[in-house]
């Protein structure tokens, strides 16, 4: 994978897609200016040692277009997806930040009901707002609204869960259906109606992954949530960190029928489709079965599933066994299907 | 003041203003929606107990046009901008994060301009960025840039410093010179030069605030930094907070000549224009004289001065003995003298 192909001199909405070229602005522009053991681990959040804990530390913009959405809206989106970061290595989110920026002339009832969902998430997550900002930019400088979640874990645990401990023999776990997000998304804003509506499948998964880490323990070696760029991405970037393979299993992957149909339709592939609800588990194969049972056991994880295994072989590769037995690549994507999906 | 006075049915630039507009938007959207006793009290930042420790946590997100600016630009603002708030209970910022909202078309030259800025202002401060997210919207649904910077502070310190905590006898004090940074990027919009020209005061105070508290100790009671709505709005707020009055003197306010000059040409109150590196201490009447002593030893406090006092009679009042011997009051701005000064 190339991390030079900043081919323009200027920002290209696939900058912002979580594929390759996210990857290579970030490692070009950031972490070149600010490299620090913490950052350069690029896990969705950083740990931090503040006096006598450890602490997990994650930040995340949301600039989701439309507004509200088939399942939420860019308010749960923003607590859900900072909790789920928060969770990622194991850590109890604890608190949220929310820094709103908002353009000149959006209804304030618009900015009610978001909040409204920003705090029915909070509480349902048990994750409090509990400090904020507002900023208000003029009409034609920003789009509607655009909010920063941040948030705090306490990390009690001492075991190693990143996104560079992937290791050879680990099954591969999903909480549930892919693409669920991004197709509600893009169906909202093509137009497209299906037979069986699509929901976002936003929501907090700390309670989930509090019961993941009971089950597996220190087997659990690394979790992430597929949000932009989806599974796809995701898996490439945990093989890459850890110099693992991970191969999967078409006819395993949890897609909804009309996911599945829209995909098809539309000729997208799933595996790149953004989730908000979604956990990728990497565990141990001898704990694999009791966390699989853990997650199916939570009404968030009833369509877990084993989708693959990590391997030796090939380092950075991720690779799927089709429906038809056939082997083929599952490349990082280098921009982007659909911008704007969070 | 009111806090009923939204008349609008849409959020305007003035609600970003950091006046009485800015604060009903808060009162009626997020408190109503979030309300909890830490985001409550308003202060800079949340008080939050993590484990065994105690956290300060804070987030601002930064919108200020032009981008680059006499002094500084919007990334070292934001490094600092957040670690002023941090510091603002007495705590010790240990780390940030960044997020960094593109508008398409950005010239990555810019943004790397930028990410150096960050990386020399969080260096200077001695406070690391640990994690970061960029999302790109489309050209013409943001403006260029803008920065969400949050913060995790230690607090290890047992006193009570809060908005809400000034007391009758104290002495107030600035750490230097008002008016700076809002005259510098007005003059830069409207194309004005003045004979010597006004540079942002944009500058971390964490070292200053450590040496303030090792002088002050708990008769330090209150610690605000003036940004939005300057000097004026953020002693209405700390006035209002505690139920206590402030009197100041006009003549003991410092301002530097040109920016003095600016505000007199310009009709502006230099009270209400925003500070990026200034510290508004409340301190015990006794420990006053080693507190200012302890501010002006440190290179961002050589200006530092005392300038008023609070009182017991009629709550929540902000008055100014003027230079010609009269008494005015120093109302809560409604709206905004500036936009997206920072």
């Amino acid at each position: 994978m190339s991390h030079e192909n900043i081919h323009e001199d200027t920002v290209q909405l696939a900058h912002g897609s979580g594929g390759s070229m996210s990857r290579d602005l970030v490692s070009q522009v950031f972490l070149r200016a600010f490299g620090n053991a913490s950052l350069n681990r690029l896990d969705d959040h950083a740990l931090v040692e503040a006096g006598s804990n450890r602490l997990a530390f994650s930040t995340d913009s949301y600039v989701v277009d439309p507004l509200f959405f088939s399942g939420g809206d860019i308010g749960d989106l923003a607590v859900n997806g900072t909790v789920n970061d928060l969770c990622t290595g194991g850590g109890r989110p604890i608190c949220l930040s929310a820094g709103f920026i908002v353009e000149e002339g959006l209804p304030i009832a618009d900015l009610k009901r978001v909040a409204s969902s920003m705090s029915k998430a909070a509480k349902r997550a048990g994750v409090p707002i509990v400090t904020g900002d507002t900023k208000v930019v003029d009409r034609g400088k920003g789009d509607k609204l655009f909010i920063n979640t941040s948030g705090i874990a306490v990390v009690e645990h001492n075991f190693e869960i990143h996104g560079g401990n992937l290791q050879p023999g680990d099954k591969v776990l999903i909480s549930g259906t892919i693409a669920d997000h991004g197709i509600s998304i893009l169906a909202l804003r093509e137009g497209l109606s299906f037979e069986t509506s699509v929901q976002s499948d936003t929501a907090a998964l700390n309670g989930l992954v509090a019961d993941i880490l009971e089950a597996g323990g220190g087997s659990v070696h690394a979790m992430r949530d597929p949000t932009r760029g989806g599974v796809g991405a995701v898996l490439n970037e945990l093989a890459e960190s850890s110099g693992a393979a991970i191969a999967l299993r078409e006819e395993c992957l949890p897609i909804a029928p009309p996911v599945r149909g829209a995909c098809e339709i539309l000729g997208l592939d799933p595996l790149y489709i953004a989730n908000e609800g979604k956990m990728i588990v990497s565990v141990a194969a001898d704990r694999a079965e009791a966390v699989l049972r853990a997650m199916r056991s939570h009404e968030l994880g009833d369509q877990a599933a084993e989708i693959g295994e990590v391997t030796a072989d090939c380092p950075g590769l991720v690779s799927l066994l089709t429906a038809l037995g056939t082997r083929r690549i599952v490349d990082m994507p280098v921009g982007l299907q659909l911008p704007r999906i969070c």
